[in-house]
């Protein structure tokens, strides 16, 4: 168990774990001067302040609620009640489906201050439903029924869907390798009408996306992702590709959209690595960390980021990413990131004058702590 | 003291408790076909996701702040400062108002997903206010003024009111009885000019009130009540009447509404029972838990309940629900619920094409935690 | 350190700590008959109710993430990172900036319900920024760059200021002096494009400001301030000035407007004094509890305050307070108030039939904890 804040715990099984994280980023979006969008130019945002707890109750419960404050408004992350059968995990609650490793891997581990493109753009969402998890050894399955987010239920929404995830994650001498792909459905009945994928240009701090598919008539969604990543002492890569589908109502032809990305990154500072666990990524244990005479973890990371939101005759732009990151992780629970990120546009929702190919680059900065 | 998850407590007297609860519902609404509602058919929400801190102050004072975060806003239900002076207790803040015993039984003990129909139709909540509780021996008294709910308090909101309730609850043989009644008086003043009655049914995932008063002007409204509970090994049997009287501006004749229900339940699992404390049903403590070899508790409930919204030329209608309720408590912490109920109406709000007299069935089921 | 609701710590040097604060106010303003307006006579309100924690992350770094619930809504009060270098701490987040002794001194010790008058008028809060302090010995210097309140912050935002403060607080004898200057600059950019300076009547449970500048056309600000305060023993002595300068778009001359407090106060009850820390007042801690036999703390405290909302050709009034408070604290976590202010007004923004100088009383009361 991570030695961090401490925990309540009774001899009788229950345990109470209070937790939280704090993101806060500053930056600048640089597009083409002909574009005047109140987006761009310099912004700053506290990314996430998140404060949960969680904890066993005895008999093999299991409990997490986490609420994210950011934007001084509230919002129920997570929201489970859980019960551990042995191999097998049983949910009921508010989670994460099982799409994408760079998804379901924490904002507080992943390499870059957003993730991978597809992810947003394809609407990965934590919704309500109950799940199993089943994890004999280094073969991971997980599948669910979900209804909608919290914040989309009402009365008069019966959308659901259903979502599954196999991983193979096998240790080879010192390579973590992890081999997955996902599977996702929904059927969107009266909880809406439409879908609208789109994304930033890889920082937060901005609402301007420059693609967009806008709104298309659709009563449901199919998508599945393939996911690979190694870990070899400083070494990591990883990569991923996701393709979703929309389906439109009678006549339309169905698009398919397209995301992916490839990342490589290296620790700079000696013994430092990153960690897995649970099919996703954990937590950068600095060798030395500040404060025990260390200067942490420093690790650069280089990323090709893609997404393509053209198909069957909508026109929603297409965004190549190539990105650079330097994380410093002074201890821990600590983190620094300074985050560039080359966009090229081709087909942009958002028109340069005549063109709609042109560049935007971004810059970030974020200070992180969680406990 | 319950065993429960850990308390810091300092020998000085602090002590601080986090607590919380979460409720995940679903379930569906069965109308006349004739009826087209967005809020009939299959819905699910998280009914209560709560988290609170209470504790003692040196000195004799105590605190509690308990939020609500469903539907992804914050609410405060309790938000108090206490003193103990020995036999009496007063209290300064939101809280509970002293009406009916089901709605000062906590959520998280009821025997059905949702209470009464006429504590909701009449409005019972809390609000800021002063009370004082005496509790010497068998008798308990408590009465208090109040304002509104924090809600609703604001610059221009004068409304006040008055409440108090006497409870006789003797232990007789093996027998714990009940025996309560409550008054309460509201001025409305400057902070509404009408009140509306209205209530679903029976199940809280649907927005749709088939009786419904809509709105009266009234200037204030008077309500009293009568309790009834018996606790005996693996039965009890509780019955509760109300009546709520609002006062129309003048001219108009004042109405008298009125709800009530009978319940009897039994123990299917030998060796448990309901619990009683403080004017209130308690947690049920399973004899033979889930994770010690046992199946927890199992109890079947079966009520009547009855609303009535006509009087003085006000047609809202008449509620009458034959309710079963299977309550799965597999742990002290952890409860699972399965309603159906059938409802049968007459002058219903809703019309079913020609008539307003016709049956709506709902379903429902709950998973529920606490903390 | 205080003794106060435990604190989880560990070995490693974690600790997390929940902290909070709640206050219940309710008052009346009494204004000239001849003004009609809804925010006039009694009212009530939770003035206050926040939770938090805060504590030590392992390597220098400390966290807090404090939480107002009030009006049901939610709000980041404080959210930040900081990172303790011996006599210098660095603070990245959302904290307060350095304006006013009174503003700085947490809501829990000031001497009246509502702090001077100037404070809430020139929009003093808390900002999103980077700041440095160092505190050697009786000399604390304070400054930091600020962007805008979370509530505030948005992708066209680019407000942006600088703040700076030092103080002398040497003890003479038995005599705690407090000597202090702060300066305060924003450009406002793209952030806003006006100003708004107006006050309520020294109590917050009424939205009626009888001084307000109304919308000013401006591009920026700039604030100075002096700061005195001495303790001995059961008196105390405090005062401030304030000057706010508005820079208006291009022609229009630049008002300064004004404001200002002095203060004395004494304990009735032997033994007890204010106390200081940290260029702030801090915590009284009774002598005589009670629960230890005693009665608490017994302070009255008189204070006339000024502002001045009329310069450069605009008229917003002038606001003249003399005002009594007593306050008492039974134990070091509570605390009754009851405030009594005679408000004298000229030039006043509501018009009392055909005259602006009138006056207004205001009574309040208070009831309060801290954990």
């Amino acid at each position: 168990k991570d030695v961090k804040v401490a925990t309540l715990e009774k001899s009788n099984g229950w345990s109470f774990e209070p937790f939280g994280r704090l993101m806060i980023d500053a930056g600048s979006v640089d597009a083409p001067d002909v574009i005047n969008d109140p987006g761009l130019g310099f912004a700053n945002e506290v990314r996430r302040a998140r404060i949960g707890v969680k904890g066993d109750i005895p008999g093999g419960f299991d409990y997490k609620i986490e609420l994210e404050f950011a934007d001084n408004e509230v919002e129920i992350t997570d929201a489970t009640l859980g019960y551990d059968a042995g191999a097998a995990k049983l949910t009921v609650g508010q989670h994460n489906n099982f799409q994408s490793l760079e998804e379901l891997t924490s904002s507080r581990f992943t390499s870059f201050m957003e993730r991978a493109a597809f992810t947003d753009a394809f609407g990965f969402q934590r919704r309500v439903g109950v799940s199993a998890e089943f994890n004999p050894g280094t073969l991971l399955v997980q599948g669910g029924v979900f209804t909608d987010n919290i914040d989309n239920l009402s009365a008069s929404n019966n959308s659901w869907g259903a979502d599954g995830r196999v991983v193979f994650a096998p240790k080879l001498a010192n390579t973590q390798l992890h081999l997955g792909g996902s599977v996702h459905w929904r059927d969107f009945n009266d909880g809406q009408s439409s879908v609208r994928y789109r994304q930033r240009p890889q920082v937060h701090f901005t609402d301007t996306r420059f693609v967009d598919t806008r709104s298309i008539a659709a009563t449901g969604e199919f998508g599945y992702g393939l996911e690979f990543a190694a870990i070899n002492g400083p070494f990591h890569a990883t990569g991923e590709t996701y393709w979703q589908k929309a389906s439109r109502t009678a006549g339309a032809a169905d698009p398919t959209f397209f995301g992916g990305y490839a990342e490589v990154g290296y620790f700079l500072t000696g013994g430092d690595s990153r960690t897995y666990k649970g099919g996703k990524f954990d937590r950068i244990k600095p060798k030395n960390p500040v404060g025990n005479g260390g200067f942490g973890a420093v690790q650069v990371v280089a990323r090709y980021d893609y997404l393509d939101l053209n198909d069957a005759g909508i026109t929603g732009g297409m965004q190549n990413t190539y990105g650079l990151s330097l994380v410093w992780t002074p201890t821990d629970y600590t983190r620094f990131m300074l985050n560039y990120l080359h966009n090229e546009y081709d087909d942009a929702a958002i028109a340069a004058g005549l063109t709609r190919s042109y560049n935007v680059d971004t810059f970030g900065v974020r200070a992180q702590l969680d406990f």
